[in-house]
C-alpha cells in the first residue's frame, strides 16, 4: 500500500469541542485547498505564502459558504509528514468537517488511512519507526509514567542505540564475508577477540532491554487486579471507595477529566484496572451470581487479586480459600492480598487472633480494612504500588513497551548466542555470518532500517485516522 | 463577571482524535507561552514572531519534556478574540492536555469559563451579540438547514438590519424629546407622517422575523416524533427501519459519523428525533408496558404522532384510538399520522375497506405500510417532509432561531402597535417617545448593543469550554 503520489485527508481532531481540525497531505494539498477557500485579504494567494504561516478566511462550496476557518500551511520537507501539508480548522460540527472533507475529496484527496500521515512521516524519514510506534503510544498515554516512557521513545534515543549496535554487527559482517570471498586462502580480516566483545554487549543490551518488556507492558497497558470474595463480603463497596478516591484526585480542569476508563485509578504513575466489575457495579452484590468458572477466568486475567473476607470469617475458611487461589496461581507471579473487611464491626482481640491464625505466603499481603468506612485504603493503595519494582522505572535506562521490539530483542539475542557458541567451536565463518545476519536483520526490523509492507500494515492499522 | 484582565486558557477541542488544541487569549498569553515553549530553533524568540505564523518546537517543565507541539501566534487585535492569543496544537492525550493545561495555570493564565473566548470576542467588538450566539449554533449544527441559518446569522446581515432599524428608531426618539426640552413652544421637529411610515415598517419586519421562529425553531431542534400504539403492532420494527435507512444514508468518511444522536433521521436537511424510545429499541415490544399516562406524555412532547394500527384491526377501533389521540391535540398544530402496520399480511380488499371506512380530519393522514418489509417507508418520508412548510427556508430572507431574539422582536412589535395607536390619538409626545425608547432597547439587545451581565451570563453559559 503504497500511495504517497497522493493527497490524503482526514479529521485530525475527533467528537465535540469547540474547533476541529482537518489534515490533508501530499503533493497537490495547496492547490486542493486553494480551490475551496478564499483568504480574508483577496489579494493573497495560498501558493504565495511561506510555511507554518496561517491566514484567515472562508471555505466556500460553489456560492455556498461552509464555515470560516484558519489555514496552516506546510511546505515539504518541512511538515510532519515532510510533503506539503495543509490543516483547517473550522467550527467543531460534524456536519461542517463532513462537507470539507466531501469538498477536499471531490477537489481530487483521498481519505486517509489510519495512521497515514505518520507512516508518511516514517517514508519520507522524518522519523525512523520505533519513533513512529511511540506516537501511537503517546496519543494513548494516560498517565506520568506511560507518558514519559513515550516520549523518550519519540525522541529517538532507543532507536539511536539499536542503530549503532546494528551498524557494528554491519562492520564485522562485512569483514567475514570478505574472507569468506577469499575463500582457502585462510586470511583473518574480522579480530576475533574484537567480535566476540561486540556480540557480548550486543547479548547484554538485547537481554537487558527485553528483561524491561514486563515492566513496560505493566505501564502500557496497567495491572489487571481481580476482586474475589462471597457474596456480601463487600466487594463493590471496595470498588466504589477506591475508584472514588481515585477520581477525586483526578484534575479539575473543566474538560479534561478521563472519563473514558471508568474501572481504574493510578498508584504513582502506573494504571491499575479492575476487571470483570460488571457484576460489582450496583451498591450491593446480593445479586452477584458468578459460578466458579466466572471466578477462575478473573484470576487467570489478573495480576493481582484482591481476596475479601469478612472479620467474622474464621481464620480456617479464609485459609481454605486463600488455599484454592494459590493453587490456580502457583509460579505464575501474581500477587495474593488477603483483605479483612468490615474491622468496623470487629474488636482488636478478634482480628489479632485472625492475623495470628492466617497463613501467608511470600509475596502475599494480609490487610485489615473497613470499605464502608474507608479505613486500610492507604495501606492497601501503599502495597499495591509495591506490586511494580519502579526503581528501573525511575533510572534513565530506556523500557520496552512494543512486544514487536520485544520479540525482535529475543532473537537477537539467540542469534548472539549462537555466534558465541560458533566462535568457541570454531564454527565455518559462513554459519557465524548467517547468524550475525540475523540479528542485524532483527535491529533493523524495530528501527524500520529493514521493513516489509506487512509490518508496516500490522503498525499503523492500530493507529487512529488522522494521525 | 468581567475579567478581561486576565489570561484565559482552556482545551478548544475534546475527545480522542490525533491532535488536541489548548486556546490560551489575553494581555499575558505571549509571555506565560514563552515560559514554557522552547522553540526548535533557539534563536527564535516567541515575542518576535509575527500574529499568523506557527511555531515548531517543545513544551517543558523543568527539564521534563511533555510534548512537541505547533505553537500558533496572534497578536491583539487580529485575532479571534481581539487579545493576544496562541494556540497549542499538541498530541491528543488527555494526560497531556491536562500537564499543558496546569503549566499554563501554573504561569498566570486561568481557566475559561464556557463561551468566554466568544464573550470576549464580542466585548472587543470582534461581533455583535446575535454574531456570538451564532457562532454557538454553528458548532452544534448539524444538518444542512441549521448550518445554512447559523452561518448566515454568523455573518451578520440578520444584526445589520436589526441594527439599522434601531437607528432610525434613535433618529425619531432624539427630535421628539427634541420637542419635549421645547416644553409648551409647540414646535414639531419629528415628520408624524415619516415616523407614522418607519414605526409600520419596523413592526412589519420585526412581525415578519417572529413569524419566522417556529420554522426556526424547527430547524435547529428538529422535530418530535412519537411512535404510539398497542403492543406488538410493530413500534420498535418501524422505528429501527426508520433509523436504519437513515444511517446508511449517512457519509462513509472515517471518523465524522455521527453517532451520539441516535434516535434521529434527517429528511431535506431537517432534522425529526424520535421521543421517548427507550422502550422501544428492543427488537420485540412485548415488554413494552407503558400506562396512558406516559402515552399522554409523549404526545404532549411530539409535533408529529405516529399511530400505529395493524391491518386486523377493524376500522372501528382504528377510528376510536385516533379518536382519543384528536381530544388530546385539539387546536395544538400537532400532526397525527395514522400508519396501517402489516400490509404484507393482507389482501388489497382488505386494504380498500379500512381506507373507506377510517375517518381522517384535516391535516391528517393514512399510510399503509410494512414496517417488516420496509413498504411505505419512502411515501412516509415524503409525508414527514411536508410537515415544514419549506418555501422560506429556500428564500434568502432572515430565520429567527433563536427564543431570546423572538421575544425581544413580539416586544419591539407591540411597542410599535403602541406607537402607532398614540399617533392616532395624538397621545403625549413623552408617551410615545417611552414606547419608542422600549422598541430601541429591545432592538439593542438583541444585538448587544444594549446589554447586562445577566443577559451575558445566560448567553455563554450554554456554550462550550474552549469556545
Amino acid at each position: 500500500m503504497i500511495r504517497t503520489g497522493e493527497t490524503i485527508c482526514a479529521p485530525a481532531t475527533s467528537g465535540g469541542g469547540a474547533i476541529a481540525v482537518i489534515r490533508m497531505s501530499g503533493p497537490k494539498s495547496i492547490s486542493i485547498c486553494e480551490k475551496i477557500f478564499k483568504p480574508a485579504d483577496k489579494k493573497i494567494k495560498l501558493r504565495n505564502q511561506k510555511g507554518y504561516t496561517i491566514l484567515y478566511g472562508e471555505i466556500h462550496q460553489d456560492d455556498e459558504l461552509i464555515d470560516n476557518v484558519l489555514v496552516s500551511i506546510f511546505h515539504a520537507p518541512h511538515s510532519y509528514t515532510g510533503e506539503d501539508s495543509i490543516e483547517i480548522s473550522c467550527h467543531a460540527s460534524s456536519y461542517i468537517q463532513q462537507r470539507i472533507l466531501e469538498l477536499l475529496i471531490k477537489n481530487g484527496a483521498i481519505a486517509a488511512h489510519p495512521g497515514e500521515f505518520t507512516r508518511r512521516a516514517f517514508l519520507n524519514r522524518k522519523m525512523d519507526l520505533s519513533q513512529a510506534e511511540a506516537v501511537a503510544d503517546l496519543v494513548a498515554s494516560s498517565t506520568k509514567v506511560s507518558h514519559r516512557l513515550a516520549i523518550n521513545q519519540v525522541r529517538g534515543g532507543f532507536s539511536a542505540e539499536i542503530s549503532k549496535l546494528r551498524k557494528e554487527l554491519l562492520h564485522f559482517a562485512s569483514l567475514i564475508e570478505l574472507e569468506l570471498d577469499f575463500g582457502e586462502e585462510d586470511v583473518e580480516f574480522a579480530d576475533r577477540n574484537e567480535l566476540g566483545s561486540i556480540v557480548a554487549r550486543v547479548k547484554d543490551i538485547a537481554d537487558n532491554l527485553a528483561s524491561s518488556f514486563m515492566l513496560g507492558n505493566v505501564v502500557k497497558n496497567g495491572i489487571p487486579v481481580a476482586i474475589i470474595g462471597k457474596p456480601n463480603s463487600g466487594k463493590s463497596t471496595l470498588l466504589n471507595a477506591m475508584l472514588m478516591e481515585d477520581k477525586a484526585i483526578v484534575s479539575e480542569i473543566p474538560g479534561t477529566t478521563r472519563d473514558a476508563i471508568e474501572d481504574t485509578f493510578i498508584i504513582d504513575g502506573i494504571e491499575y484496572r479492575f476487571i470483570d466489575t460488571a457484576g460489582l457495579r450496583e451498591t450491593s452484590d446480593i445479586i452477584e451470581n458468578l459460578g466458579i468458572r466466572k471466578t477462575r477466568e478473573k484470576i487467570l486475567q489478573a495480576s493481582v487479586i484482591l481476596l475479601i473476607d469478612e472479620e467474622s470469617d474464621t481464620a480456617e475458611s479464609i485459609n481454605g480459600r486463600a488455599e484454592e487461589i494459590r493453587e490456580m496461581i502457583r509460579a505464575s507471579g501474581k500477587k495474593l492480598f488477603i483483605l479483612i473487611n468490615k474491622i468496623d464491626l470487629s474488636s482488636p482481640e478478634r482480628l489479632a487472633e485472625l492475623e495470628k491464625n492466617i497463613r501467608l505466603e511470600e509475596n502475599e499481603s494480609l490487610l485489615f480494612i473497613s470499605a464502608k468506612e474507608k479505613k486500610g485504603l492507604d495501606e492497601l493503595r501503599f502495597k499495591l504500588g509495591q506490586v511494580v519494582e519502579k526503581k528501573r522505572l525511575n533510572s534513565d535506562g530506556v523500557i520496552i513497551t512494543n512486544i514487536r521490539h520485544y520479540e525482535a530483542l529475543l532473537r537477537v539475542s539467540e542469534s548472539m548466542v549462537r555466534v558465541e557458541e560458533g566462535l568457541k567451536n570454531n564454527i565455518p565463518e559462513d554459519l557465524i555470518a548467517i547468524d550475525i545476519r540475523h540479528a542485524i536483520h532483527y535491529l533493523g526490523e524495530i528501527t524500520g532500517e529493514i521493513t516489509t509492507d506487512e509490518i508496516l500494515g500490522n503498525i499503523f492499522r492500530n493507529f487512529c485516522i488522522g494521525k
